[in-house]
């Protein structure tokens, strides 16, 4: 299972209020809008956990995405529900609510076919939790994570422990700072590089994303996009186009690859972006994924 | 004089403070930024105003980058100085002072060359000077201008009238939505289309620009830059980089020749932050700029 991914992160009911409406109990979670963005381009399998109240239609949803949901826990209580809102210029969440219920005691367990999937994205979990998952891993030929900056302050050593085992690393421009102390993108990102990772994307949001991987540094625009109408899970759709994209792969490490998968992360966040919850993503066709894929990249070859 | 430049703006001592140092009434001034970088290019004429203390090695510094300084009067009184200091995100210039002197009463006057000149850029200045410099113009076949926030509350008639007859505006993204009132880029550069413009490019700093150019939208990101020294001026540098290079292609309305154009403005623009005052661009050599140009436009084309 060279090319399955697993991924392990929240599965959440997003409430979520923007200028262009709002959402009641929407699906949202970080292991959600990743497999949704990853699975249009290598099978997924996730694991997590829900409440009994998760809806059965939100199951078959994934499902239809070929989704393997195996690894979906069904535990007592209520599935993690996070309430949210955006204010016009969309740059930062208010939280009004996070409801953590089964989540708060998620312990990621694997089963044989999970430990066998060549690459590995550790959603932004507690590191100690990732670092469980990758131990019970056989041996993946890539692995991945993202985090946030509530452990970077909070759990540092068991985030550093992580981040030597590693392949790539997300962050946006605050935790790269933060993880380094260096305002410095490039110079940040070259300390974390000295952690573990011999890549980092630094997400940037409608500035685009950055790319370090070992001497290479690589920065991409957003896709210009004309009504943004939640961006919620965007960055974790960007990880699954990135992520999806380099599992189909025979190498990942060859830049060219690399490159084009930063430009599907950025083309599936970009969708992400324009509907609210999962709308969009959970229901592009491929074909109109790669319509925007040549548009985005004809427009970059400037010659 | 079809490939000439006649650049109107400010000319002035700056004397800044960043993290890594600080200058003392260098060389400054949107029509100095603009006319440094776009003299690699095409050849410049600058219409501006000092005054008794400009210093000559300045005014030589700018003759030997073959820059017509005919049209910089000397007046009576003192050069145009401004002080200011950046936090180290650099992404505020926060202003300490600013000393008019002569400019304040800068009337551009221009002469029988200046006005045959093909490619006018009206730096940001007084919009009601900007239209008096485009009505004593022959007929340039391309007019630019910049503005800022101070002019779109204060001089708004004024600026609209200015608009009407200028091909290409250059604002940033406040700028833009300050001009419309629309808070999206994309929404915001087609309404002030309607003012006018047939293009415009929104400046954003370390995230890149954006060009509009009748259908057509292009996000470029910055050249990642690893030491960030003293961004005063990136700005008029970047126009300086795109309108040198649009004067001299035969034909600036080619979206492919506006793409390399941009191109330029982004790598000058990346050479002027790189060091205080004029001195980057002041001194870069064209082979230095060709091969960070070679590197920009490579590292983009993805495939």
């Amino acid at each position: 299972m060279k090319n399955t991914i697993l991924v392990v992160g929240s599965v959440a009911l997003d409430s979520v209020e923007t200028i262009h409406g709002r959402t009641k109990r929407a699906l949202g979670g970080s292991a959600v809008h990743f497999s949704l963005s990853a699975s249009q381009f290598s099978p997924v399998k996730m694991v997590g956990v829900v409440g009994e109240d998760f809806p059965e239609k939100y199951r078959g949803y994934l499902k239809r995405r070929n989704i393997c949901l195996e690894g979906l826990e069904v535990n007592p209580g209520k599935t993690f529900h996070w309430v949210g809102r955006y204010d016009r210029d969309f740059k930062n969440a208010e939280t009004i609510a996070t409801e953590l219920n089964v989540f708060r005691h998620f312990k990621p367990k694997l089963n044989g076919d999970h430990a066998r999937c060549g690459v590995l994205f550790l959603a932004n979990i507690d590191p100690d939790l990732q670092r469980q998952v990758l131990d019970q891993m056989g041996r993946p030929r890539l692995v991945a994570c993202d985090t946030m900056n509530y452990w970077i302050s909070l759990k540092k050593p068991s985030l550093l422990k992580l981040l030597k085992k590693v392949d790539i690393l997300f962050v946006n421009e605050e935790e790269a700072r933060q993880l380094t102390g260096e305002y410095n993108l490039i110079k940040s990102a070259r300390q974390i590089m000295k952690m573990g990772p011999r890549g980092i994307i630094v997400k940037r949001g409608d500035a685009g994303a950055m790319l370090f991987f070992k001497d290479n540094v690589l920065s991409i625009p957003a896709h210009p996009v004309e009504k943004v109408v939640d961006p919620t899970g965007a960055g974790d759709t960007f990880a699954g186009g990135f992520m999806g994209y380099l599992a189909a792969a025979p190498d990942w490490k060859n830049f060219d690859v690399i490159r084009r998968a930063m430009s599907y992360g950025t083309v599936m966040s970009s969708f992400n972006v324009e509907d609210f919850s999962t709308k969009s993503v959970g229901t592009i066709t491929k074909s109109k994924i790669c319509s925007r894929f040549d548009k985005y990249v004809d427009a970059l070859h400037i010659r």
